[in-house]
């Protein structure tokens, strides 16, 4: 999988356990226009808060990525470590400081291992070639079982389009919070604002529709970065057609992620999608969804194989959007097991609990109050995911 | 365990389950000044919505209890099936139907077995003796693994005044929602306002401030009688200082029922205070409280026994309220683990994670940003709870 202008190699640097990739870097040859998207959570690590105030000026040259430590919490020696390694990595690659973007994923309050980092750095720019992003997808992996890697090719405007897509789930460092950390590249010719503008709305019906256990973490960060070895005339404001198409493309990637991430979740045996429709407004029915898929009590029921419908009527009860009790159909797959807030029958229920033996499957719910309607995409809640989080850290 | 003006019984009505105690009755001699909190789901079950009608008269004379159904989420059916129950209850006991409260738990959306309720009410009624309240405790249990009963004598106005309280705590019946149940008599002479705002203001700093897993029931509900026995003066609008004692000591009888339903919260191992402190305001203090003990990264951790403040300063960073992280003090026990958003070291750790291993603790979270203060009650979230959730309802 190669992708004009583009670079990358992983080695296995140390930083927390020997033997096992943890340091990536995505190396562009010419200064690329670059967007990010970064955690909402107030604690932020090091290396979120000098990404964004980097990403100012819309170009960055490298992503250096790395697992084990997500060097979060540890006041000014973080910073100060994260303004370190981007300087041992300036050197090699001739480039300005201020055009590397950092990511960390790990063990937060910890001090960085900055010597593993001395070391296997030049090691890293050496091993640099056109073909590595499936090992850098492995550097950045936690708890994840398996690396996330996308491609896809499209034509935009005439011209074939390439997107490489890369991503690490909420999986947490044996164990700490849930990062998620998505790198996407593209041989696009964009302009900052277009490109950064595909991103956010991208983001928002893909990423931002995934939850595993509703928590954020504090280095939580997408980038995308677009080489414009294309060739493709310029994407920006004024070829808004051009612009919807690269969005949708984009789109398709994150989505692909995303899935990828919550059939990864911690302990998860299922990929479920809440759709909920007929709200007053889509604001009411994402909110709705996300209670659903963020409770318990619903998703200890789904790793249960159990078609609990009381549970998901009492979260709708309890969203804080005004609802109608009466009105209200729940159907697991196409099985309607809830018709008008009143349960469908044994029947429906022995044939709502097959489609949940399923590795994936959707609940629906109606609200029957207009045609407001959104989905979030969620895993169950496993006796494996109590026991990742409570092992001891170490 | 006796309280004057009240009798009580419980028998084996085979609701669900054959042979234990799952009918439980509360009678009172005359009519008594009652007052009550209901869910605020906006899915009620049938009792509840029945019950909510009747106490705008702020008297009753019965409180007739099952485990094993909790006839909600039936349609017309339910309601039909509670007005039969209260019928059934009426006229052995020789009372208006409408001085009658229904309480119900269990499993949602199954009919009620009427049939069971028909052959015991007469023997129910027949047992009423002055010293079964622990029976009627054990009768609301489901998967509480403990009947939750306490007793307490107070001095008001040179009067003795008594208090019992019995409650059903967050286990849900095998398995359905969490549905709490509280019911507390006392002998005080007191008039209905007077009851309700000492209800309601003791309720908000007890029952409202614990959570086993966020979710909130279609059946939850605390009722008070007060039977007047006491023969003290009047408690009402006008005599401030007895309110206010009677609320203070009803406060105390609440508060030992809403610890004993959070450490016996399913498959809890440990009960957890947490404290924040130094918010701009109190509510900013109970947001943040309320999502650090909902947190299944934190709750997981209190499980494994494992010191990870990480985890907390995410959630702190992630609850929607102003934060300043590089003051952020947190402590378990009286350990300091983080001193202005920074790691205290490994000793500190090794220390806090002594305290962990105790089977009740608190995490103190302080935000030095004002004087605003408020504390959650809560549990760990352990592989017992999502085994006992996940079982199939059966």
């Amino acid at each position: 999988m190669k992708i004009k202008g583009f670079k990358s190699a992983a080695v296995k640097a140390g930083i927390k356990y020997e033997n096992r990739l943890d340091l990536g870097l995505i190396y562009s040859e010419a200064p690329a226009v670059t967007a990010g998207i970064f955690t909402t959570n107030q604690v932020k690590a090091a290396p979120v808060m000098l990404d964004m105030e980097r990403l100012l000026q819309g170009r960055a040259q490298a992503i250096l990525v790395n697992s084990g430590n997500a060097n979060a919490c540890t006041g000014k020696q973080g910073m100060e470590a994260a303004l370190s390694i981007s300087k041992m990595l300036a050197e090699p690659l001739g480039i300005d400081e201020a055009m590397i973007q950092l990511a960390s994923t790990g063990v937060i309050g910890e001090a960085l291992n900055l010597k593993a980092f001395e070391t296997s750095i030049p090691e890293l720019v050496q091993d640099l070639s056109e073909d590595n992003f499936g090992q850098v997808a492995q550097a950045m992996m936690t708890t994840d079982t398996v690396a996330k890697l996308v491609h896809k090719t499209a034509a935009i405007g005439g011209k074939e389009i390439n997107f490489v897509g890369m991503a690490k789930g909420s999986g947490m460092i044996m164990p700490n919070m849930a990062t998620m950390l998505a790198f996407v590249l593209t041989d696009a010719q964009i302009g900052f604002p277009a490109l950064h503008k595909s991103l956010v709305n991208a983001n928002e019906c893909t990423f931002n529709r995934i939850t595993v256990d509703g928590d954020t973490s504090t280095n939580d960060m997408v980038l995308i970065m677009a080489s414009g070895e294309a060739e493709n005339s310029w994407i920006d404001d004024e070829t808004i057609e051009e612009q919807e198409e690269f969005q949708h493309h984009l789109e398709i990637v994150l989505k692909e992620l995303a899935m990828m991430i919550v059939a990864d979740g911690e302990g998860a045996s299922k990929a479920v999608t809440i759709r909920v429709c007929g709200a007053k407004e889509d604001r009411d029915a994402l909110r709705i969804a996300r209670e659903v898929a963020n409770s318990k009590l619903v998703k200890t029921a789904f790793f249960g194989e159990d078609a609990n419908w009381g549970r998901i009527m009492a979260v709708v009860g309890r969203a804080g959007v005004k609802i109608y009790p009466e009105r209200i159909d729940i159907a697991f797959g196409d099985v309607l097991l809830v018709k008008n807030g009143v349960f469908a029958g044994k029947e429906a229920e022995l044939a709502a609990s097959r489609i949940l033996k399923q590795p994936k499957f959707s609940v629906i719910i109606d609200l029957k109050d207009g045609v407001g309607c959104e989905e979030i995409y969620t895993c169950d809640l496993s006796v494996d995911y109590v026991k990742i989080n409570a092992d001891y850290r170490s």
